[in-house]
């Protein structure tokens, strides 16, 4: 007999695209991984302002994490939230009490909406990052829609809904509302007048999908307003009220909901509190191989991070393929450094960007090739999505419930389903 | 031109079984139909067990009732709560103050849980008859395992589960429950020992399904303990306490959940308040027309009525071909009554029982056939509960899910989604 040295201990702090990619790729390794999130599953976040417009089923953009490493002896799960790292004696805390000892820790820890200070704001708007987000969102909507059918003497004969921010996010949610809105209007014949009724999308910039060429911008708008969602560009939303907004241009829009897709931040996560000098957005800031800055045997990735794009000094955007690669590198230097090699910088590959309008319009861009728009950007941009879902179930389940709602939107699960106001 | 009288108004409340064929039965005739529930979806009920053990998400049973009479422009759904009846002024009153006037009202409300009194039930144990009530068992099995995986030395290294009542829903509950453990800790690794994990199931009576012939009963009883089912028969639960039950016997279990199935009672319902003499469980008392006793134009069907079988006194059971059949005669007599025609008495037809008791074993008996049982059984319950699925739709997904869960069980989507403690 001779003593074992014991295997080094990886704890993951969050089980999103970055977090799943760090203990995929840590796997069959000499190492024992665990995986802490407060949610027992992975979520398909591209995906959550289907849900929140009732075209997919939470269960269709959600999926355990247990699962996704039952072929992995060496990984584990725990169903937890982190209460504050020990970083001296290398040790997770959970507000359980539990403790988590770890020789590498790796912060996944992701974001959450950025509300730029704006009054109301943070109050009474709706974000959607999270699952949570998207269920509250769309009960908020279905059962505005319910009431001023049941109540058309109280309210006006139309109902107006705000997007904040004319990234991909606000474009996708104010598309799939103004869907959401004809079918119940025309389908369900709820007592709502379709020519009063607006979407109205609002950004401070001059162009929707600023990320994309001018042409894609172009094409988007135009689609936008072909649906009828009416764009405030180069105005800034001033005030969230309860019955509205008020815009930097002095416009007073009323409105049943107003949508926050203007940005996420990592202030006030934990990310945030263990870093020394917070980057943008609250982000860590990380050495060129994800490692946190001032620190050893702590890493940093994906939303959470100010991940350098190993382009001159410029940060990654908070996206999901960002969050994805620099998970996949992060589980490669830890591999390094426990095996005493050297770590490596990270590179992010730019492989493109989509955006979908609504149903049959979308604009994608691959990295060095043209933009692709109209039915056959809506298809590429379909089969991309189903090709990144994690598991195959979920695959044949969005499948199903997207020809569905191609074919013959009214049976769409509009449920209401009673939500807690709060999910953490 | 010459004054054209006023179409009847039919205001229906409830839209689970009962009240849903009472529309179906008036779609296209010529009355105005008012469907009223609280929620904007059917259920489908005999799933419910499925749901809240993980095997099918809530929109696998349930649908929008919107949805169902979309093709029917006499039949319009209400989203709303009944605050009371004025019998006076033939008129429902909603809480949100709002009123719908009526010629005929069909109370189609349902039933809760009845805990007979027993100290403790209605507080601690966990019912399972509404799609809320499922959502909330499943999220607290699911999060009990958790818990246990995660801080093992707080809790004995195995964990009970107690499911009182054995007649369909309990012993279908109890068979799922076992499903579920056995499938957390073989397939997810849950640190939980399967040798020290029970599911008991506990009835007054002496055997499983009451209601089947004894063979069945027999049979069914084998299938559950073979599956490890502890089977307590012939005691009474006495008591409900936060960590278990005591039993008639003097028996005390510890159990992490107390699931309760033991009956339900229409006690505390807006039937039971209009009702001048209620009738067994709370229901109202109705003429063999299903027309409620000492009223006019008032009628009462399903799990809220004590609907008479037609067959001397006797009251028909609480079941759902019962609300389905009662809620088809009601329509035609509500039909008779405006055309001046006699009402005829409400005959059920039994077309016999089944019962499943987990994967690949059931029991079905055919009123005048031979009890079928095992695979053939279980084929037949499948084959029956897909037809009766309300829509197209989800009977699709029903069916992708039970033959995905058949195949693979741990893909099944074993969601924590916070839930509000309480929905109504």
């Amino acid at each position: 007999m001779h003593s074992v040295r014991p295997r080094p201990r990886v704890v993951v702090v969050g089980g999103g695209f970055a977090g799943i990619q760090v203990a995929r790729g840590l796997g069959g390794a000499d190492v024992d991984v665990t995986v802490v999130d407060q949610h027992n599953f992975h979520t398909f976040q591209p995906l959550l302002y289907q849900v929140a417009t009732a075209g997919l089923e939470p269960a269709d953009v959600a999926y355990p994490i247990r699962t996704i490493f039952r072929r992995s002896d060496n990984v584990s799960f725990r169903h937890g939230r982190v209460e504050s790292i020990d970083q001296a004696s290398r040790r997770v805390v959970l507000t359980s009490g539990a403790r988590l000892d770890y020789d590498h820790l790796v912060l996944a820890t992701g974001a959450t909406a950025e509300f730029f200070g704006v009054a109301g704001a943070a109050e009474r708007s709706l974000p959607l990052y999270t699952l949570a987000d998207a269920r509250h969102l769309r009960n908020h909507l279905l059962l505005t829609l319910e009431l001023r059918d049941a109540e058309p003497q109280r309210f006006a004969p139309g109902v107006t809904f705000v997007v904040v921010g004319a990234g991909p996010t606000g474009v996708e949610t104010a598309g799939a509302v103004m869907e959401l809105l004809d079918v119940c209007v025309r389908r369900d014949r709820l007592n709502i007048d379709p020519e009063l009724s607006r979407v109205v999308l609002v950004d401070l910039g001059t162009r929707v999908l600023p990320v994309f060429p001018p042409s894609a911008s172009q094409y988007a708008a135009r689609v936008l307003e072909r649906r009828r969602v009416e764009l405030r560009l180069g105005v800034s939303v001033v005030e969230v009220r309860g019955d509205g907004v008020s815009l930097s241009d002095g416009t007073q829009i009323e409105a049943a909901a107003v949508i926050w897709a203007a940005g996420v931040s990592a202030r006030g996560t934990l990310a945030d509190a263990v870093a020394h000098a917070p980057g943008p957005q609250g982000r860590v800031r990380v050495r060129p191989d994800c490692s946190v800055e001032g620190e050893q045997g702590i890493w940093a990735i994906g939303d959470a991070a100010a991940v350098l794009s190993g382009k001159g000094d410029s940060v990654c955007p908070q996206l999901a393929p960002v969050a994805i690669q620099s998970g996949r590198h992060c589980a490669q230097q830890i591999l390094n450094t426990l095996s005493g090699a050297p770590t490596q910088p990270f590179r992010y590959r730019d492989k493109g960007i989509m955006a979908t309008i609504g149903r049959r319009a979308a604009v994608a861009k691959a990295a060095k090739g043209p933009v692709v728009r109209g039915t056959l950007g809506w298809l590429a941009w379909l089969f991309l999505h189903l090709c990144y879902l994690v598991g195959f179930r979920n695959r044949v389940r969005v499948l199903i419930n997207w020809a569905w709602r191609y074919l013959d939107w009214p049976s769409g699960p509009r449920l209401i389903v009673a939500d807690a106001e709060t999910e953490d």
